[in-house]
């Protein structure tokens, strides 16, 4: 039996499946302070006795596996959680392999192995919600140099109708700064889900989105781009975006994924919700093989 | 001894080494008609009795190794170059194992192994010259998707003191469009060479290359970054482009490399202007191993 956790801003999805993707248990606990949160989590996973653990966990995290803060949460404004160690703490308390990596390569890995880029060796995906995000695997493996992806930082050229600062305290107006949830609702008043008649609201955010897909696909040409989130699920946004990537690459890239076949290019999850928490699952099963090689 | 090509947009470089990266012999060819270029090539080759050869070459061209059409220039405009079959048509004529990647994934094999980069597990290497390209290595593989990366038509946003309006045919402004060696020059009026002393060209060429780096190392978070090409000649520009890295950053990236290091990170070739070809003549090694283990 293997374990997983999506760890969230907001709440921890924690499960009980097998290597297969298959989840049998579920269960949710609000993102407190670790004192609170952790010892939830620790007794869900103790109750149902798992075999490896895999963890998918928002950012930053230190996936360097040699560092000596690999597994570690870094620099999060979020009380309790600098530096927290996730790896060693329930490495310790649950005495199992631990397998660790970013929410969005979580996803990235689910939707791979059984999700919308199923079958092929590669993908990126985005997830568009608080914050923005996406990780990435090419040739089968997750992409990362002297830490992993921070793409929803990227910079975009601002839209001529678009009056809005931005909302990144970082900088400003960055693709998350104008196009995450929250800058949506700062621009217009209203929360996304209420926005749905509002064409030039979509019209603004597809620009965004699409000017940061064409960025990704000029850097990493992924074999399919998977894009997941809040914000997404306004599905008036996956044609007005494919239609912008191409005009952007203005037959640059002449490659039939974009060329041709781009509503097979650029699509929701295959997983749903789900593509986090089967990341997980997979990472707790590789966890679980590589030590049983040792 | 192994055989190595840096074949460019104006002329082709031939060398013939061994695996540690020493060059013998060396021999260039003006890259003009294949029908007279090539020849040359080949018998230069014959003569010097390589047992495998590398070619990183000018792009775009398939480097799917399942592609049907694997080794050969894709959609060149230059004359007899487009569709033409690089490796099989070697692997006819001298009758060896042929290894091959893009001229920048060549550079930065190169600096990973040999130069700027030995130690390291990856790097990105960017060329500023008559065009701009990068090539990428994350976890000692060369990054790709569905093709190799086309780094150099990202998009940045215009400098406000710049009113050049770009020369890239797909693009108008993306990067290369603004920052390559010509831009340069139509911008000015004036080769790059003969302003050395024009601050604000070079305060606008690091602004781009900055924008270039900071989208980079968003996506890749490459262990070092490091710049050749003619453009990179102005020494001038690797404290400018420091400098704006890190003010566009913001402290987001709060990695060492980046907040305390930046002088070793982003940094000239190691190997001058033999980057390529050093990695050209490690590509062949590879070639020649591969075809002894099966
Ligand atoms: N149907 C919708 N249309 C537009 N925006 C939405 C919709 N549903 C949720 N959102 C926005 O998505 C964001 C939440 O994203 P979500 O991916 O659910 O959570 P998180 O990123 O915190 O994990 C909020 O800003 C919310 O307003
Ligand atoms: N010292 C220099 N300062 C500025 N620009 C230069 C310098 N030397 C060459 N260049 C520019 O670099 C470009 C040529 O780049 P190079 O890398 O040498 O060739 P290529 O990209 O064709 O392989 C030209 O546009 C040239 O004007
Ligand atoms: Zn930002
Ligand atoms: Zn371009």
């Amino acid at each position: 039996k293997l374990g997983a956790i999506e760890a969230g801003g907001t709440k921890f999805v924690c499960a009980v499946g097998n290597g297969e993707g298959e989840v049998f248990e579920r269960m949710k606990v609000d993102t407190d302070h670790p004192d609170k949160t952790i010892p939830a989590v620790i007794e869900f996973f103790k109750t149902h006795q798992v075999d490896a653990l895999g963890i998918a966990s928002f950012g930053p995290v230190d996936v360097d596996k040699d560092s000596p803060t690999y597994g570690n949460i870094t620099s999060t404004p979020k009380p309790g959680w600098k530096d927290y160690p996730f790896i060693s703490h329930f490495e310790k308390e649950l005495n199992i392999p631990v397998g660790f990596t970013t929410d969005v390569n979580g996803a990235a890995l689910g939707e791979l192995t059984y999700g919308a880029a199923k079958g092929l060796d590669g993908c990126l995906y985005i997830t568009v919600g608080t914050g923005i995000g996406a990780g990435a695997i090419s040739n089968h493996q997750l992409v990362q140099g002297f830490s992993h992806p921070e793409m929803g930082h990227i910079l975009v050229r601002r839209h001529p109708e678009d009056h809005y600062e931005g909302h990144c305290p970082f900088h400003k107006d960055c693709l998350e700064g104008l196009a995450a949830g929250p800058a949506i609702e700062a621009r217009w008043g209203k929360k996304g889900h209420l926005l749905t008649d509002h064409a030039l609201a979509w019209e603004i955010e597809a620009d965004y989105l699409a000017q940061a897909l064409m960025q990704y696909i000029l850097v990493l040409a992924p074999k399919r781009i998977i894009m997941g989130g809040g914000v997404m699920k306004q599905e008036r946004l996956f044609p007005l975006i494919r239609e912008k990537v191409k005009d952007l690459l203005n037959g640059y890239v002449a490659f039939p994924q974009v060329a041709e076949h781009i509503d097979d290019y650029i699509v929701p999850p295959g997983l749903g919700d789900n593509a986090g928490i089967t990341g997980a699952l997979i990472l707790a099963g590789e966890a679980y093989k590589t030590v049983k090689v040792k």
